[in-house]
């Protein structure tokens, strides 16, 4: 795709490739029971934002641009894709379990019932188990088109998923929101510790592993690091603020649920509108970082992006 | 080790070696939140049998004594040893999800309260996702002293390990699992197909990821992939028998479970005597693997055991 693409082009272009690739890598029977097959499906294609697929590849866009290499003609999108896929499959597996009754306890997840009121919670469990260990299975497989330094690339990216996805990251950070749940309060400190657990960990995983796929150099790869820490707190941000102005029909989620839950967000501790001036910061800060390292593609578009959406 | 040292020491000497490297595997604060660090160490130190470690770590064996080289004394007993690691966090990380109410509601396991009884469903539930997590943590850590193809036997050893737990493994079989639970009956074609997912697949994962990492040919591999076969049904045979004839005391955790969910078993179907016969053909068959591969070492005396064991 050009760059004379629209943005919003581009994403729904980007949205169908996703969804395409996601149901190749998910398993189907007789490889597994059709019960499980279709539990997974069902998170999965539940209409998700696909921001950290996305993110992904256009990351891998950067990477290639500075390369002079086109991504959409590369052989190499099928690479970055599974990368895109593994980070969605971890995303989705997380969504499930954070719903469930000993967790967040949400029957609504965008705009349909959740997994475990469909499914039971039993396997609901074992479906986010599956996508979790699925995007180990995709990441690992090796293909005979990949370049030589395919499998250090592909363990690096394991490397960087696993540990955002760990007791380190996603989950650690599961805990402490839950520790911190019906509290109401909390200092900028430890929300931001959570924050950057359970979503800017894998935000910052997702980009990374498109750069790291797409052949990145480190200093590249660093540089886009440091682009998506600034963008993963402008979208915890963003989320915490549309929880309080947004409708649970826009959302296609409980809207409102922090507040009943008492959880502590960056609303709860400074208002609407200095929240909002702290998610343009974090944009501008993490457009600083790609000026910096001359790093071009969509990366700017979707930080922009990431503040204007309204779900 | 020598060929010399009895078996009940051998097994002493290997589950000191493994609890000392699950201790240095599993994350600690400030990495991760103390709760989810103290929820994943009980149920990893809850004197487990360490059966698949040190089938990996015989695997490994095997394999150095086939190329004469002695795994005690060897550099490669630390690589080994993450695949061994890895292994035990996904088969407990598998403990810890299969005893949540929603799945077989069991609150004892090892004699002692189950996970989700100490600490609560919610934290069982991130428990066992990061026990999961964790595994393909350690596996891609690249270190230093890695020999060049580290990372390719590395990147199969994931492979190995995800199919294994994922939906076409363990995750699968336990589908089935509950999905039979009540039933009381089955060919059986239908249980072997639960056994082989949900305790054979990891069985096999645990030899092969001891062979691959110790650096063994592909034929190697094969072979001890196929003695693990048989034994791991041998294994789930006995199991299977203990259940029937175990004490809840000698087991640790809760005898006749089976019958009162009404489970199909080996019991159920053929009866102690000629499910006794069958573990008894079944660790002939790996026995005759090794031999027609011409691979010594431990791997025979442990099919041994797993028959022979009380619990």
């Amino acid at each position: 795709m050009t760059s004379a693409t629209s943005f919003d082009q581009y994403l729904r272009t980007r949205r169908t490739q996703i969804d395409a690739a996601l149901d190749s890598v998910l398993p189907a029977p007789p490889t597994c029971p059709p019960l499980i097959a279709e539990a997974m499906r069902y998170t999965v294609f539940a209409g998700g934002k696909r921001i950290r697929p996305i993110l992904a590849l256009a990351a891998a866009e950067a990477v290639m641009e500075d390369q002079s290499t086109d991504l959409c003609s590369h052989a190499d999108l099928s690479r970055v894709m599974t990368g895109a896929c593994a980070v969605e499959l971890v995303h989705t597996y997380s969504l499930v379990h954070d719903d469930l009754p000993a967790m967040d306890d949400d029957s609504l997840r965008r705009g349909r019932p959740t997994a475990h009121v469909v499914f039971g919670e039993g396997i609901a469990i074992l479906a986010g188990d599956a996508l979790l260990t699925q995007a180990f299975i995709i990441l690992a497989q090796n293909k005979p088109t990949d370049p030589p330094d395919a499998e250090h690339r592909r363990v690096r990216t394991i490397a960087r998923v696993a540990e955002a996805a760990g007791a380190g990251g996603m989950v650690g950070g599961q805990v402490l929101d839950l520790a911190a749940t019906g509290t109401g309060t909390g200092d900028e400190g430890a929300l931001r510790d959570i924050h950057e657990r359970k979503t800017g960990a894998l935000i910052n995983a997702a980009a990374v592993s498109g750069a790291i796929l797409a052949g990145g150099s480190l200093a590249t790869v660093e540089a886009i690091d440091a682009y998506a820490t600034h963008l993963g707190l402008a979208f915890q941000i963003v989320d915490d603020i549309l929880d309080v102005v947004g409708t649970t029909d826009e959302l296609g989620k409980t809207a409102g649920k922090d507040a009943t839950d008492c959880k502590p967000t960056y609303p709860s501790i400074y208002g609407i509108d200095h929240s909002r001036l702290l998610a343009a910061e974090a944009v501008a800060a993490s457009r600083a970082e790609l000026a910096t390292a001359g790093l071009g593609g969509r990366l700017a578009e979707i930080a922009d992006w990431v503040v204007s959406r309204t779900r």
